[in-house]
Parts: structure tokens; sequence; C-alpha cells
């Protein structure tokens, strides 16, 4: 019996929708196997900056630091992405949490169900057998360089840099994992432009040298986006920083057919995040319509990662896989060329996945 | 009877090889109408470091400024790529020249041929009907931010930077394309994270004010990386900055078949310069299967958009039209499914777009 505490963070939009499911399948994984897990709640984003004025309330940074995992819905709101000159956003909340806990690796599995094959904007035979592991860096790059703006509004810029160190430690998670999977790594970087991406690229590069096993390659950012459609195949691992993998891996979520399916992990040093890959979502918010499979892949993949629990995260998988063989589709995976598919909301989805999963 | 200068730099890689067939593309067009063209060379890139030490040599730059127009090839060379260290670097040449002409604003026009609709990785019924303009800003951002980096190695950095004079201009070019045709326009940013970007949005907010019969929408440079390939219908004029141009371009040219398709001509205040989207391939450099069509259809855009020549742009597009369906293809555009296509190599193709043209 293994007792876990952990952190629901819903956030903003979507995410308080889809969390609740998350948090669902935690708690049926719980009683299915016998472990005890602990949840608490806490706030951040829009929802924070309304009760307390602060995106990352002390309380909710505190008690993400004492727990053993963090499950995370989404973040965002539209009134401040039509003013720019707000001052406190709630991507702020996000940003640092990354940072305090020192999550640098961003882990985004990009893998189509079979039986989504027909569901998304890609060809069927170009997608089949896609397998793709993003290590997206997440602490460093143009996100945390140093912001500045002129007093009369002429320029404003963001510095892009990275440190050695923090390409090495995640180079090396990267290494890692590729050496248990099909031992490829694709390092994608702008190192033809950009000074940070040669210091990047030559980081990899050594890097490399202690992993002669994984055969590592380069590609510009550019030439990723086009391969990441005409030819998914190719990769296995790809390594990259934190503004490129935030592109490519919305991106890739057209090949896992929505990016409604798509979970993360954001790890470092101590507790992990775990959350799905969409956005608040404001447009659909609230009208039950969301898709709560990222939100239970998230839960799925920190059972795996974060709790060493193999076969319960296995079980996970397992539940959706047949609940989407079974034809349930939420309105981001239907396919009008499926038949006998039903389409449900945010509830019945996460309900058969519960059901299923209790039953199995 | 026009009279115009052309400057033609083959550049690196395949460059020379397709910039052969887009300057006999001129060479036709201006005997077919009775213009006369007159052609000059230049070297830039790896060939002109190999040649003159400097990637962008005087005389290239000189004869630049003293043409009406210029076509221009492909850059880069794998040494360079795979040595972050060398401080001299073919792209240097070609940032040096966009600045240096004040090319401020580059235009990535995506159209499908409907005869290559089967030859993407994209489902025809999403690509059906797909035409979208880009303009990319290309002599600001992160690309001409100030570069620095430590002595030890430690970290590097690039300044990503916007001058409000440099959004509101291209913004001006952007809107009034977008009047001349379905009157939306897009700008994408990643306002949420970036003041560089927060700057972006509030100059476009400010120019869409004057343009009230063009619908304009913002959005997340993530999240447009996933909406190009889920729905690339919902696109008019696609407006963005220098770093997410480059990104989103590429992957775009998936939704025109391939990236061997695509064209774009960079234009500000004066000479204006017309290349592929492609680089210089150096994989299939010297082998003859390089698509020319880009390197045609940059002509076609010179015609266009330098010279103000419709009809003779008209003339060019219509023969590489007539050609497709004749079912000529180069190997990036090939497609097992469609009969009665006959592969051609880049001297191929070319042939059978200058037979066509001068006989229409
Ligand atoms: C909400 C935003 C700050 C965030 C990011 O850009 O990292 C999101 O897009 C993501 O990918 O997690
Ligand atoms: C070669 C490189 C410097 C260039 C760029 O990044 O602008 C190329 O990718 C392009 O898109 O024209």
């Amino acid at each position: 019996k293994i007792s876990k505490r952990i952190l629901v963070i819903g956030g903003d939009g979507i995410g308080p929708e889809v969390t609740r499911w998350g948090k669902r399948v935690l708690e049926t994984v719980a009683e299915k196997y016998g472990h005890a897990f602990v949840f608490d709640e806490g706030l951040m984003g829009h929802a924070a900056i309304e009760a307390t004025g602060n995106p990352l309330p002390d309380d909710t940074l505190e008690k993400a630091k004492r727990s053993d995992a963090i499950l995370f819905g989404a973040i965002g709101h539209p009134k401040y992405d039509q003013d720019p000159h707000l001052k406190v956003r709630p991507e702020q909340g996000l940003l640092r949490i990354r940072k305090e806990l020192g999550l640098y690796a961003n882990l985004r599995p990009i893998k189509l169900f079979d039986e989504l094959l027909a569901a998304s904007s890609i060809k069927p035979e170009v997608l089949k057998g896609a397998d793709i592991l993003f290590f997206r860096e997440l602490t460093g790059d143009v996100y945390f360089g140093e912001k500045k703006k002129a007093d009369d509004g002429s320029w404003a810029s963001d510095l892009m840099i990275y440190h050695a160190y923090e390409v090495e430690r995640i180079a090396r998670k990267a290494f890692e994992a590729a050496r248990l999977r099909r031992k490829k790594l694709c390092s994608v970087d702008k190192a033809n432009v950009l000074e940070s991406s040669r210091l990047w690229r030559a980081v990899v590069q050594q890097v490399a040298a202690d992993y002669p096993d994984v055969q590592c390659t380069h590609m510009f950012v550019d030439n990723a986006a086009m391969q990441l459609i005409r030819d998914p195949l190719q990769f296995d691992v790809i390594l990259t920083a934190n503004l490129f993998g935030d592109i490519l891996t919305d991106e890739a979520s057209q090949i896992a057919g929505s990016m409604g399916m798509l979970a993360s992990a954001s790890v470092g040093d101590g507790t992990g995040l775990y959350e799905p890959i969409h956005g608040s979502a404001p447009d659909i918010a609230g009208k039950g319509l969301a898709n709560p499979l990222a939100s239970i892949l998230s839960a799925a993949l920190m059972l795996q990662i974060g709790f060493q629990m193999q076969e319960e995260a296995d079980a996970v998988l397992r539940a959706v896989e047949q609940v989407l063989k079974k034809g349930y589709r939420t309105v981001d995976i239907a396919d009008k060329h499926t038949e006998n598919s039903m389409i449900v909301g945010t509830d019945g989805m996460g309900q058969q996945v519960i059901q299923q999963l209790a039953n199995s």
C-alpha cells in the first residue's frame, strides 16, 4: 500500500472540467490497487488572480512543494489576450511554478491510438505507427530571459538565452529515454541563425558522445515543422528548446488525431507536474464538450513516471483504448466516416473510462 | 517594350540547378512578350565564402542595388551545420542582403495546385481550396537582435526585439493585401508569454482600426501551428514575425504538396528578391532530382509583384498547371496513386515548362 499526496489545480477555462476526470481516474486506481492517494486543491492562473490578485498564490506553491505530484488543467483567459497591456497575467502562474519547482524537462509523448487513425487531418498511411517522444526544455529560453520595453511603447524585447548546464541536463534525460526506445534522437534548433542554438547544438554533440549507441541527428526547426507532417515515422525522440517545443508539440498533436488526446509530464529534480498540452479553450469552456482524455492520460503519466506504477498506468491506457474501441468519441475526435461512433461529452467520456477501469 | 535588370544568385546546394530554370522562364517570357531582361550573376553563401571569404561580397551587393529584381536560389552547407563554432557562415549573406536592401516583407503564397491534391500527406478533403498568403516580417526579431556568448562557452543569447515601426509597416502591407483577397487577416504571436509579441499585438490592433472592412484575429503561434494542419481553409492572410514565419511557412508547405512548389517574394522599399522557400538540400544537390517549380514560381512572383506584369505571370502559372496536368512530376511531388504520372528530373521538368510557355 503506497501513500501519495497529489495537488489538483484545475486552472482556467476547460481546465477544471477535464481535470475532474483525471482525478477520478486516480481515485479509481487507488481503490482498485489499494493505494492511499490524498488529494488537495490549489488555485492558479486567471482563477487565482480573481480570488487573490496573484496568478500563483503562496498557498498553492507551498502545497505544490509538499506534494508528490501535481495534476494540472489549463491556463489562460481571453480578457488578457485582448489587452496586451495588462501587467498581471494568468500564464505567469504556470511559468513561475515550472521555474520554482525546477521542472526543466517537459515530456510529451505523441502516439496515435489505432482507433483514431481516421480522425486526423493527416492521411492514415502517413500516420500509422507514429510514436514520438518530445523532450521540451521548460525553464529556460526566451520564456525566462530578461523582458524589456520602452516607456513610450516604441520597442519591446525578450532575451533568448541558454546556459550550457540547462542544455546538458535535459539532453541527458532525452538520451537516456532514447536508449530505452528505438535509439534515435533528433535535436531541433536554428543553429544557422541563432547563437543560443549554436550553443545548444554544441552541448548536444558533447552529450551525444556519451551515448554512442543512440543515433543523434540535428535538424533546423523550420525543416522539423515540415518533416513532422510529411513523414512522422522518421522520428523517435525529439529534443528541443522551450519555444520550439511549444510550437512543434502543438503541431504534432495532429499526429495523435487531436490536441484533446495529448498529455505531458513536467519533471526535474523534485515534484512533477502532469498536464494536458491543450489550453483553456475558452470557446468551449463550461459547455461539457471538452475531451477529458488528455487529463486522464496525464494521470496515467503521473502513475508511470511520477510513481513508477507501470501496471496501474497500463490499466488506464487499456481502459482508454477499450472505450475508443467501443466507439465513444468527444466531438474533437469524432469522425463522420466511422460507423457506430457515439458522440459523448466530457462527463460521458469520463464515466466510460472509469467504468472500464473499475471493471478491468 | 520594358527593360529590366535582373541579378541571378544561384547560391548553394540545389540553388544553382533550380535557379537556372527560373532564369530560363524569365528569358522565355522576355522573348514572347518582347521585353528586354538583362541578366547579371552574383555570388552569395558558401559559394561566395569559398571564392572570396565573404558570404555577401561587395560586388554582389552593389549589383543587387543596381538591379530591378533579384532571383535567388538557396543557401547553406552541411560543413557549417556540423560545426557550430565557425564564425563566417553562409546564412549571414542572405540575412545581410535582406537587411541592406530593406526587404522587410516576405510574402509566401501557399496554394495547392488541384493536380497535386493527392501528393500531400494531408487529406485531400482537408486541403481542397486552401489559399493562404503569409506575410512574414524579415528584417527584425531574434534574427537581427544582438547576439552574445560567454568566452568560456557557458551561455549564449540572441535578443528578440521588435520596434513599433517595424510591425506597423508590414501590418499595413498585409492589411492592404487582405483587402484585395477574402478580407481576413490572422496575426500570429506569443503574446501570452513574450513582451515583443505584446508590442506586436498592440500595434496590429492599432493598424486594424484603419481597416474596418478586414476581419482581424489574433492567434498564439502554438495554436496556429496546429490549426494550419487541422483546418487550413480557415486562413486567408497570415501576418507574423520573422522566426514564427520561418517555422509556419515551412510547415505550411505540406498544404501545397511539397516544399518544392513554394515561392516567395521579399520586398520593401527598393529592389525585391524572389526565392524558393526550400533550402539548399545538400543531400540531393548535383543529382538532377530537385524540383525547379519553386524557382519558376518565384520568377512568376517577380513578374507579378516586381514588374506588375500580371499577364506574363499568369502565363507562367498556366504553363506549370498544364505540365502538372499532363502528369509530369519530380520525385518530391510524385504520388503512387496517380496513373499516367511521369517522373522527371530537374531539367526534364524545366524543359516541359519552357515548352509549354513558349507554345502557349
Ligand atoms: C500557456 C502557455 C504559457 C504554455 C507555454 O507556452 O508553455 C502552453 O502553451 C504550454 O505549451 O504549456
Ligand atoms: C537559410 C535561413 C537563414 C532562412 C531563414 O531562416 O530565414 C531560410 O530558412 C528561409 O526561410 O528563408
